[in-house]
């Protein structure tokens, strides 16, 4: 029973996250149903990341057993074509060995936000960044970031309803950039909490607004309490880029 | 009376094109509405470039008459706002002087043609981009490129309904570049004609994929023939970048 390791993309807007739920179309569940069409098999797609509604994948990672043991490429191929019309894509099936775990296996998971800071409405981009109209300090935002690097407890950053055991992650990286009206924060852990890198997200740009300093940041971090979190930054900027193993 | 110089983004999926036609919507005639919403005024609007349908543009440039002098953030934010939902926006609002012409006035019009080389359907990239499943060799397409570059006649890249006086033109750079299955070709030149950059950019997929040499595709060049140009690339792939003056 052999064990294909999925490289995914898909557009999140249309979708109620990753994880199959009682209402609404899920990624998860999109790709149970094309793999039903395709093989026959319902089988558990086990993802690397639950991302939430809206939120894209541009490298999402997910494992499935099949019964049969398929060419890697017939799967991607397969996949691709049962998965229309949604914008959900296979951009890889490879056979890997039954210990691999899309979840468990994971050694780090690389996220992006991408905010659009100018006065017009999106127009090619709409869907896909969060705009927002007030100059932002994007120095200020870098420099304020480095708060967050390091092994904390986050549940300042946490969703009221995230299941994780402990509020305690190590984070690797945050960086923020920007190239004309584009800023992107990148950030990277071995995993996060529910909703921690869109919190993380909207403490930033009160940062960059000027509302909240570098210090401010930090006690919001210290206060280990969700009421001191800024409000959190909407699902369509954020992009699960890759996973490594 | 003074004059605007209006710097526009627009998606051009819902359009039949920049220009103002019996059907459909143009990205022309939504301009006007939304000026005349905001102003009263039914004004033309002169733009630098006559995209086609389903052409997207970063930064086309047009210009319009006002009876009254508008601060010019006013009128890109009343414009903004009178645009919605439509995917257009107006970026940047500038007076100009009277003999500021975004058509005539313009020295180079830049455009991009993305194409995504792979064998998955795009998800997050649908409408953005020509998918396209064989591999395509970038050098010998950045090769080929090269035979296009410099003033000729280029009737065989020429829609049959192209208005031109002349079909002599000077392209000033036609490059091709790859990153991951990310083509990009960028193309440069004080004016085009109708279709060149779509009919050029289906000839250099022909080289990309070894069905032509880059001796057929100057062949084809010297045709002077629209029956010797390749198939057409599709709209959704090509972007009017930048036009300068």
């Amino acid at each position: 029973m052999p064990r294909y390791k999925l490289l995914i993309e898909y557009d999140g807007a249309p979708f109620v996250g990753w994880q199959v739920q009682d209402q609404g179309a899920s990624v998860q569940g999109t790709l149970m149903a094309a793999i039903e069409a395709f093989c026959g098999e319902r089988v558990k797609v086990q993802g690397a990341g639950r991302t939430d509604t809206g939120v894209h994948a541009l490298g999402q990672v997910a494992h499935i057993d099949l019964a049969k043991d398929w060419a890697e490429d017939t799967v991607r191929d397969a996949l691709t074509a049962q998965l229309r019309p949604h914008p959900v894509a296979v951009l890889a099936a490879e056979k890997v060995p039954d210990a691999f775990d899309a979840r468990f296996s994971a050694r780090a998971r690389h996220y992006l936000y991408r905010i659009v800071n100018r006065r017009a409405d999106l127009a090619l981009e709409r869907g896909r960044a969060w705009r927002l109209p007030r100059p932002l300090d994007e120095a200020a935002m870098a420099s304020a970031a480095r708060h967050l690097v390091g092994r904390y407890d986050f549940t300042t950053f946490r969703h009221v309803d995230c299941q994780a055991k402990s509020p305690v992650k190590t984070l690797n990286r945050l960086d923020v950039t920007r190239r004309g009206d584009d800023i992107r924060i990148t950030v990277s852990a071995r995993s996060f909490l529910h909703s921690q890198v869109r919190s993380m997200v909207g403490a930033l740009v009160l940062v960059g607004e000027g509302r909240w300093s570098a210090d401010d940041l930090a006690a919001a971090r210290d206060a280990r309490d969700r009421a001191a979190c800024a409000p959190v930054a909407p699902p369509e900027g954020l992009y699960l880029v890759r996973v490594d193993y």
